[in-house]
């Protein structure tokens, strides 16, 4: 089982590292952490990561995972990162994005047509794209996962590993990263939130997303 | 509001990301990325990420945070990383401990007479260091906090969030990452859990905590 993860400047590291800490853990999977080139990525934290693989290493994948990051859409400049998603999604098994992630996906031209949904303040942004946006933490549509935003994608990772390799070892390592999770508010989707708040958030964050 | 993790190898990357996607983005805050020596850190998902800092560089922080990791007890055998965290501990306004982070805050000697909490596996090993083992989520215990396995990291920074900045923050940061999961699997605590499966992976975790 090969694991692809796409990592790039300024993507945000949780939605990323949160489906890693998993699928990693799969028995067999070999993980391909791949950037444009190898070496050290700032993420949109200031946190370093590293790409093992440049994207020329890299040719297919059984899954291939997209984080997202508050420039996801401005990988649309760059045709070779398309074109290598492009050509890893006719090789797997199990395309997925988290966040933003699924707006390269958009870019990239492999959601045409299909359901598909991202954070909720880009969501109605894959349009562009003849997706169908959809509100839903995860959404399958054939083989393309989506998730929603950043922390969706420890959800979409389990749900995938319990399809992978079945659901005992989705709850081996569900209970080995102890989630069950009791956040201390019930504020994280926009239908929760304080309306003066969401509506200052989604702003914020909206203007990093120009067309 | 200077906050300090503190990386080491084979620690859990998740432990300590979780809480950094967070608390990064706290208004004012400035995060140094701790570790014996400055560079690459492999963590125990052969993800490597980066210490921008040394021990020697970071002598006191606002807010200390100790991710866990397959080997965190190993660390008793550090006496320079200890001696860091005692120090850093005596400059702090909190304390804050990730999976079997705690361990480390228990040799460092700092658990004694607190409550504290750990990996649902490894939280009884805390009487080690004469602490109080307390099977809780988050436990709070004057300027210490402790979390459980992995991904309660990220219920603690949001409540550490709004300890720090104020309720709108954490709400805002929660919204941000979406954080309103849904586990497609209830199994995620160990009273949840099918107790066959449930027990073989204690035996196999506890095995790296051999003393």
């Amino acid at each position: 089982m090969n694991i692809a993860f796409l990592f790039y400047d300024q993507m945000t590291a949780l939605d990323a590292i949160g489906p890693h800490e998993i699928l990693s853990r799969i028995p067999g999977a070999s993980v391909f952490r791949v950037a444009r080139q190898k070496g050290p990525i700032r993420t949109d934290s200031e946190l370093l990561l590293t790409a093992d693989h440049s994207l020329t290493d890299v040719r297919k994948a059984d899954l291939l995972l997209i984080p997202g990051g508050g420039n996801a859409t401005t990988l649309s400049d760059h045709p070779d990162i398309l074109e290598w998603v492009r050509s890893i999604h006719a090789t797997t098994t199990w395309t997925t994005s988290v966040c933003t992630g699924s707006l390269i996906l958009g870019a990239a031209g492999i959601l045409s047509g299909h359901r598909a949904t991202s954070h909720w303040v880009t969501v109605d942004l894959l349009s562009k794209w003849n997706a169908l946006p959809t509100r839903e933490r995860i959404v399958e549509d054939g083989k393309i996962i989506t998730a929603a935003g950043v922390s969706a994608g420890i959800d979409m990772a389990l749900y995938l590993t319990a399809k992978i390799a079945g659901e005992p070892v989705a709850h081996s390592l569900q209970l080995g990263i102890e989630y069950d999770p009791d956040p201390p508010f019930d504020v994280g989707s926009p239908d929760k939130a304080d309306p003066i708040l969401r509506e200052a958030l989604r702003k914020r964050l909206l203007a990093r997303f120009t067309y």
